[in-house]
């Protein structure tokens, strides 16, 4: 299971404030938490600052990279911002998030990563906008996977996010979805996942455990990625053994680790 | 999502207790607290008196149709039994517990249910033993619908127990019982499933929570039938979310009554 840390992302409030004020300490803490509570990488997102996003987001890349072990997903789709980014960046190959089918974001970001072994995020979105059904998510998956791999990108450094929309505004987005993940599989064994799935809970109550349970769900039709907050011991505790009942733990030793460890709210 | 309540079953030292006993209003208590919970069928089960089990299965029939609304789940593998506690049915179609390819088995349960509307629980199980694989499973279950269906069950009576088996002495038991789900809710849309979940977490830690999180892994394979404990708040808000993930909870109504009625630990 690949899990993106997605706590530093300057639409939250305090590590907007952190990242105007510069404030690395703070930034470096929250990476190392996501880092021990089991993230591969760690999602660093400046957008809301539209001129200074390159400088910020060079500067949050160099911070993370001094205060853990791990890559970066770095998060943005201009690639002028994901330049200064790369160029911060200093443990492994980072996940580049991300590329779509939609044309201006396609060209540009592609022209970050053909050729190298960066990983990519890729949504499964086109110019014609957000796909509802299970195949409009595949159909699009199809042309993306394709066209990127001929295009010099490696069918395992492609992590598909099928964009999960919310059950509040249709009962199908749920198993629509899932489904898609399900068929995706099946088509492209080599391809991993990416995706948040809060979106799926949106005006609904309680939404973390809607959140937590979507996520076994998922990982039941062989989701292997999740951007996620790997501070939430819901969440990581329901992927752990999700995980264990997908056949994806060997001897049940993760379980039996994070029970011992009481690292993990059952 | 058909719930059966497992909780008389004479194997839990109270029940067992109150059988011998013949203490009516603990028998009946428990019956009404399943039905208010959410259970559609209350299993009624006097397997371990074996000479009195047919007197005691009709005096547990018997008990519970005046203390609910709803049928039975009359479960044991015998004839004679089940005989005397189809007797005492009173209302509606009650399910028959179980048949399955194990030929004596077989023969005596279905000269109870041929021709008849009893809804019928059948494993997938023959006289060389309990299934391991998805294959072994999905080869079970089509040999057994196609020969209930040859000998008068209806299809939508048929209830498929694929037959969970312990993860801790097998990475794969979890994901091959949830991929036969899949297979057999494909081939025979018709037919329903019901089984219990929680040998899968036997000699494993924190056994309540590993059972409901592959209760929603089965859920978003297909698996509409579950016996369980009803008033386990955890299990039955996990069946409820999953359901409404899946698809099968129209404006998400279920949820949100389960969740403003603070019926369920969330």
């Amino acid at each position: 299971m690949y899990i993106v840390g997605e706590l530093i992302n300057a639409s939250r409030k305090l590590v907007g404030q952190a990242i105007r004020e510069q404030n690395s300490e703070y930034i470096k803490q929250i990476a190392k938490e996501q880092e021990e509570a089991g993230a591969n990488y760690i999602d660093v997102n400046a957008g809301i600052f539209v001129e200074e996003e390159p400088e910020y987001l060079e500067w949050l890349v160099k911070n993370v990279q001094e205060a853990v072990n791990i890559p970066c997903c770095i998060d943005s789709p201009s690639s002028v911002a994901l330049e200064r980014g790369l160029a911060a960046h200093t443990k492994g190959f980072p996940m580049i998030n991300s590329i779509s089918l939609e044309k201006d974001r396609y060209d540009q970001v592609l022209s970050i990563v053909r050729n190298t072994d960066l990983k990519v995020v890729a949504l499964c979105m086109s110019d014609k906008g957000m796909p509802q059904t299970r195949n409009e998510r595949v159909l699009i998956a199809d042309q993306l996977v394709n066209s990127l791999v001929k295009n010099g990108v490696k069918a395992e450094n492609i992590f598909l996010d099928p964009l999960v929309q919310p059950i509040g505004t249709n009962d199908t987005f749920g198993i629509e979805f899932i489904d898609a993940v399900e068929d995706i599989r099946k088509a492209f064994p080599e391809v991993h996942f990416m995706c948040g799935l809060s979106n799926i809970s949106f005006g609904l109550p309680e939404r973390k455990y809607m959140n937590s349970i979507f996520a076994t769900m998922a990982i039941a039709k062989g989701l292997d990625g999740l951007m996620v907050n790997p501070l939430d011991k819901k969440m990581m505790a329901n992927i752990i053994v999700a995980e264990t009942l997908a056949g994806k733990d060997k001897s049940c030793m993760k379980y039996l680790k994070a029970f011992r460890k009481k690292k993990f709210e059952f």
